[in-house]
This record gives C-alpha cells, sequence and structure tokens, in this order.
C-alpha cells in the first residue's frame, strides 16, 4: 500500500482512481457471444457451454433430484446461517417497501404514485473459486419481497463436479427462486436478455461476474435489457483515529482485499502512528490467509492516506465523499457525526463491531453496491430495483377546467396546438 | 392507422414493435463528436458548434443580461401558467420525498436506510422547432426538492435568434437552475459527462432530445455518467369504451402524434363502432393542425385494435400491459378496476377528463417517462431520480456475537477466510 501524508488538494482525485477494467480482447469476445445466442438460442448456449468449459450440460434446467442432492450436501451450519441472515435481510428490505403517495395538487386533480413489482427478473450468481450463494439471498429476497412474478437464477456448473454449488441451489430453493438454469458467462446474460427456447427472457438483471459477465451486462444493459448497476471491482475504504483496533482495521482491509486482485482497500487515517499500527497488522494476518497471493495483488492497487493537524476529521470525510467508496467503516470517535456527513458510499459501517462482512452476510443490507464511485449517482440494490412507480392521474371537469388556461398557454408557447386542443376540445371549445 | 380486430394471441407481440431508431450513421458520427469533446473541452464546443450551427456563441454561459431579456420576452399569461404547473409538481414531488428507514434486525443490529441527493445534474434541453420549456420545470422542480447541490443545464440557441428560447431561460431562473450553457445536441452531453473548463462534470444527465443527443446518452451512460432513462420516441395508449367521446380520444392520440414523425399512438377498444368514430375525428382534426405532417406521419406507424366479445375489457388490459405504454388513457366505464390490473405504464390518465396534456403540463405527475416498453423495468422521472439511497449498519459487541456463528459459517463455505476473521478477531479470537 502506497502512503501519503497529507496530500495536497490538486491530487485527491488521483487518489480516486481505480484499478482499470477495461479490455478490448473481452469486448469484442463477449459481442460475438451475444450475437451467437441471440441468433442461436439453446443450441448456441451447449456449443458455447462445450468451447468454453469443455462440455455441456445434458439439461439447462436444474430439477428436482439436483435440489434434493443438494439439501442434503449442506450442512446444519450453513442451514441455520442461511436462515438467520434471510431474516434479517428480509426485515430490512421489507422495512423499505414504499408506500402509495396520493395528493390533491389542486382541487380536482388527484396524483398517485403505486408500486409495481418488475414481473420477470434474472439473477446472475457467479461460480468460480467459491460459489457465491450470500449474492442469492441479497437478490432473491427483496426480489420475493417486492413480489416480482418471476424469479430465475442462472450459474455455471463447477467444471470439476459438472454440478451447481449447492449452496446456491439450497440458497435458491430457500429464497423461493421459480428456476435455476445452469448456464454461466456472458452467454448467461445474453439469454436472460433475449430469451432462448428454455430461458424466458427477462425484464432485469442483477448479480455480480467476472469481466465477460460485466461486459456483457454493459453491452446490452438499457439497449434490450435493465439492469442492476454498473460494475466495478469490490472496494473498501476505512476511516480511523486512535480510537481504531488496528487488529480490526487490517482485517477489515484484508477482507476486502481477499475478493480477487482487482479489489482496491483504501484506509484514511489522522495519523502516521495509526497508518503504521495498521500496516503491522495487515503483513501479520496478510501470512496466514489462503487467498494472501490474491490479497497481495489488491493491496498493491491500495492506499494509505494520513490527513493530519487541525481540520483532519473534515479532511478525512471530503476525501472519502470525493471516493464515494462502496463500503466505507468509520472507526472514528464520535462515528455518527461523521456518518451524517456522508454523501457518496454505498453501504456504511459504524464503530468498531460493525465489520464489513457483517454487511456482506447477514446484518441486514443489501452487499450489491456501486463500485468505481457510482456512488455519486446509484444507489446500491435495494426495493426500488425491483419495482417500478406508476403515476396516475384523474382530473374531474371542474379540476381539467382550473388548469385548462396554464395548459393550453403553455402548448401555443411550445408551438403544440393538438396539445391546447385536447384541452379546448374537452372545455367545449375546439381550439382547432 | 391500421386496424386489427380481435388479433391472435400470436401476433399481439408484433403489435407492440415500435418504430426503429437505430441509425449506425448517427452513432458513428456522434462517436467522434464525443472524442472531439473529451480532448478538446471548451474549444472543441466552439468548433462543433460553428461546423454544425454555423457559428459558436462568444461566450457559452448565459449572464444576467440575457436572463433580464428573457424575463421581459415571456409573456403574463406564460408566466402565469408556469407558476401554476410549478406549484402542482412541488408539490406532488415532495410528496414523494422517502423517509429514512431504519430498524433493528437483530437485538443490537440496527441497520438504516437514508436518501441523500445527488451532488451535481446535467439538464437538456432540445431546441428545435419549439422550445420545450416544461420539461425544465419537470427537470429542475424536482431536483430541486430533492435538495441537489447544483443544477446545470444545456440547450442549443436557436439559429434564427443567435439566443436560448426566453421560455427555456425564464422556467430556468424560475425553477432555480443554477447555470445554463449555450451548447446543444452531443456535445452538450459529452460536456456534461466529462466536464470542459467552462462546463463541470455531472453526476447524472436527464432530459430528452434528438437522435443525437439520445445517441449520445446512450453511449455514455453508466460508462461515464449516469442517466436518467433509456430513451425512444414517445407514445400513448388509449383504452376506450362507449363511455368515451370520440372527439376527446382523437385529440389526446393526435396530441401525441403530433410530437415526432416517430411517435406512436395506439387506441385499444371494445367495438368497431368506437373505432370508426374515433378514426373519423381524427381524420376531421387532422386537416386543422399545424403539425398536420408530422402528425399524419406519426399516424403510419399507428394502430388500432379492436377487442370485443366477452373478455374484452380483460384482453385490453392484458394488451395494455404487454405493451407497455408511456402514456396510458383509461376511457372505460369503471376505470380505476382496469387501472388497478396496470403493471407496466409510465404514467396513467384517468376517465374522459384527463388528457394526456395534463400531465405534460400541469397536473404535477412528471412527463419524462419510459418509452419503447421500458417500463417494464424502469420508472418515470420522480424523486428517487434524483437521490441515491445510502445504508448504515451499527452492531454493538452483542449484536456482532450474535451474528458471528452465522458470517463464520457463510465465509467459510464461499471460502472467504479473511471475510471470516473480521469477524473472529473481534470476537477475541483470530481464525487465522
Amino acid at each position: 500500500m502506497e502512503k501519503y501524508i497529507n496530500p495536497e488538494y490538486s491530487i485527491l482525485s488521483d487518489l480516486c482512481i481505480r484499478p482499470s477494467t477495461d479490455n478490448p480482447v473481452v469486448r469484442e469476445r463477449v459481442d460475438k457471444i451475444i450475437t451467437r445466442v441471440k441468433e442461436g438460442g439453446d443450441a448456441a448456449l451447449r456449443s458455447l457451454a462445450e468451447e468454453i468449459d469443455g462440455s455441456a450440460p445434458s439439461c439447462l434446467e436444474c430439477k428436482s433430484d439436483e435440489f434434493t442432492f443438494a439439501e442434503n450436501a449442506v450442512s446444519d451450519s450453513v442451514r441455520k446461517a442461511i436462515a438467520q441472515a434471510a431474516q434479517n435481510i428480509e426485515a430490512f428490505h421489507r422495512a423499505q417497501l414504499p408506500e402509495t403517495v396520493e395528493i390533491e395538487t389542486s382541487l380536482g386533480v388527484r396524483c398517485i404514485q403505486k408500486a409495481v413489482p418488475i414481473q420477470r427478473v434474472g439473477l446472475y450468481i457467479p461460480g468460480g473459486t467459491a460459489p457465491l450463494f450470500s449474492t442469492v439471498l441479497m437478490l432473491a429476497i427483496p426480489a420475493k419481497v417486492a413480489q416480482c412474478k418471476e424469479v430465475i437464477l442462472c450459474t455455471p456448473v463447477s467444471r470439476q463436479t459438472g454440478k451447481v454449488a449447492s449452496e446456491v441451489l439450497y440458497a435458491a430453493k430457500y429464497c423461493g427462486v421459480d428456476k435455476v438454469y445452469k448456464v454461466g458467462g456472458a452467454q448467461a446474460i445474453a439469454a436472460m436478455a433475449f430469451g432462448t427456447e428454455t430461458i424466458a427472457k427477462v425484464d432485469k438483471i442483477f448479480g455480480p461476474g467476472n469481466q465477460y459477465v460485466t461486459t456483457a451486462k454493459q453491452l446490452l444493459g438499457n439497449k434490450y435489457v435493465a439492469i442492476d448497476l454498473p460494475a466495478g471491482p469490490s472496494e473498501v475504504m476505512v476511516m480511523a483515529d486512535a480510537s481504531a483496533v488496528p487488529a480490526f482495521v487490517a482485517a477489515d482491509l484484508l477482507s476486502q482485499a481477499e475478493h480477487g486482485a482487482d479489489s482496491q482497500v483504501i484506509l484514511v487515517c489522522d495519523s502516521e502512528s495509526i497508518a503504521e499500527g495498521v500496516q503491522a497488522e495487515i503483513d501479520a494476518q496478510l501470512r496466514q490467509l489462503g487467498r494472501s497471493e490474491i490479497a497481495s495483488r489488491a493491496l498493491e492497487n491500495s492506499r494509505i492516506i494520513v490527513f493530519n493537524g487541525e481540520d483532519s476529521r473534515s479532511r478525512m470525510t471530503d476525501f472519502a465523499n470525493l471516493y464515494g467508496p462502496e463500503h466505507l467503516i468509520i472507526s472514528l470517535e464520535n462515528p455518527w457525526e461523521i456518518a451524517s456527513r456522508i454523501i457518496s458510499a454505498g453501504s456504511v459501517f459504524i464503530g468498531n463491531w460493525s465489520p464489513e462482512s457483517a454487511g456482506d452476510y447477514a446484518s441486514g443490507t443489501n452487499h450489491t453496491l456501486p463500485t468505481c464511485g457510482w456512488s455519486r449517482a446509484h444507489s446500491g440494490v435495494n426495493i426500488d430495483s425491483f419495482i417500478r412507480k406508476i403515476t396516475f392521474q384523474e382530473l374531474s371537469q371542474d379540476g381539467l377546467r382550473g388548469l385548462s388556461q396554464t395548459i393550453t398557454a403553455m402548448a401555443d408557447a411550445e408551438g403544440l396546438q393538438a396539445h391546447a386542443n385536447a384541452v379546448s376540445i374537452r372545455m367545449g371549445k375546439s381550439s382547432l
């Protein structure tokens, strides 16, 4: 981790730069995969699986015996964990369900805003080194709370076993996912965006993935299908002062660093001694990590920034908002005073007893969050992500009369005569 | 308008097809414009204005004398209209402001979801044949209600006068827009996405535009900047039965048709006699419209669909949901019964006294709405469009202890040892 002491204002935005992930070769490959799936449907999914993974599953959809196998394979401790995590995630997302808004803006003019669930949502769960079944909970639970009509899930099979990870299948069934398909990579995203013989087209796609998956989401998103969030590598910022425990801070930074070599972790603190204490703890803990090589590479993208002196709290806060971290841990004295001034972050963790991993799994907040500074414009996944808000208006005859001069004056000034006429004709005088 | 009587189920999705707008030539030109603005900043904006519009404004930003000129140029009736419309729009959007959500998901585990305004938003207002100052109200008012810190606006000058339309400038000042820039087209979108010497980069871009503008939003959106909605030509569907007034229905269809030659209007009704009555009224009213040529061309993309027989109300409703119209007018007996079953639409107009133009200007609902079937996944612009929701969590030591087994079990099963350790180390036992 590179260390910066009281960096000049002019370089602060450089310190917000994330590791680059743009890769034209990936883009070109994904483009071809998309075209094949769009044109070839199921057959293209099969031939792509054979080319990329070496073999294609005999049936794309997971059947009941596979769910039964998975249920038996999952340990009691994981089942209990899923149950507790699910309860908290459900409670917090249920509390977010919006009320219908209804007001009379003028006499006889009723305006209503009503939430309606998105009908068909598609979840993508990566395979890879570890089966991320926690993401199944984070996406399927709010989808069900929002009452989406159909929730499907695509995930690759393991190259070793030829099966979907048992935890993923178990979590999918536990959360009420309607169908699980054994399709991974960019081809899964394309299949959900366009539909195939087996996989019905969805209205919105959610979920993380490797470069191929995120490139497919980027290429297809808002052209053929809606997507949850623009994607990027995961990141955490920890703000620390003398009230922080260096061993805890180091553990939090490492828990983010182990996600991937392109992760970024940032420590912002108010003294060099804390920086040194945390660095020493990182060195000690890192050696013992199973994924130490991945974490080490992530630490190369990472930074320690010390703002010491009188206005250090303000400068730390301003930098946090400039960076807009996906995860922000506030290990400071009086953390809520700082938290109240945070205007750009995905999810915020307050004090010494709120590690990022609590939010990653079980506190109830969502772990699908804006990375790469997208927190400046995007929320993390929340109940809103699974609904649309439709507006309704009903004017009485008097209500329309009360607005008629306003509407016709504006329509005339915009040169839209037919707009004016739709009112005039109702007032008994065509303006044509 | 082509007429379909009880179309087969199998062709219904064909009847939802919108006029195509994909144009590779436009895309290529926009790509070049984007690169020039990204690299050249203000100088590129000037040279593009000279090339495309024949001349560049001496100063990109509108100054106080221009606002004063505009204020004097706007008629009293338009000022009054803006004041009444603004009041309704503000009231309805203010009613949508979300409350902070706070719950204790487990003992000692507090989860909070708080709305924070997007800091810098950029609005685009097209020039063209008519100055769409109503869109200034629809975008700037919710931005101010949400308390966005800076609201800027780009709009082209008129080729005739070399000035920004007075109504646009007046409305911008009335709504509290911070800065107005005389830049139009794809170059305005690029300028707001990347920033130039004069125009500060924004976090999110809102607003309609021609093919160049919408292509620029599509190319830059969710790569360099957030955007409001995927764009497409405007559309209306009217559902009508014997309770509808054919002259009103025709006026509503024409008010949409006059927007542009690529607009689409759809009449869905339960008898051929209504279809004929509306068609006759369209013919009569069309002849008298100033923009009759545009409207006529839009009518060529348009359809009348008759579902008669016993289950006509259900079939009309199903088709409305399949089409997912931007604007939906329900001119039916007992309209709320149908409205309660609408799950895909941007904004819905109930009964005979609620023309689309009421919502376009003054009822209080927003007129920036999802087109092209995007209502299946997107809301129209509303207060949520100008905020982000940040989550916060605070666990007490006991709160973390209560979740510790859950978190470590899940982290272990996902192979993420450092995630588990961030909890174990706080529980006094490192898991490394």
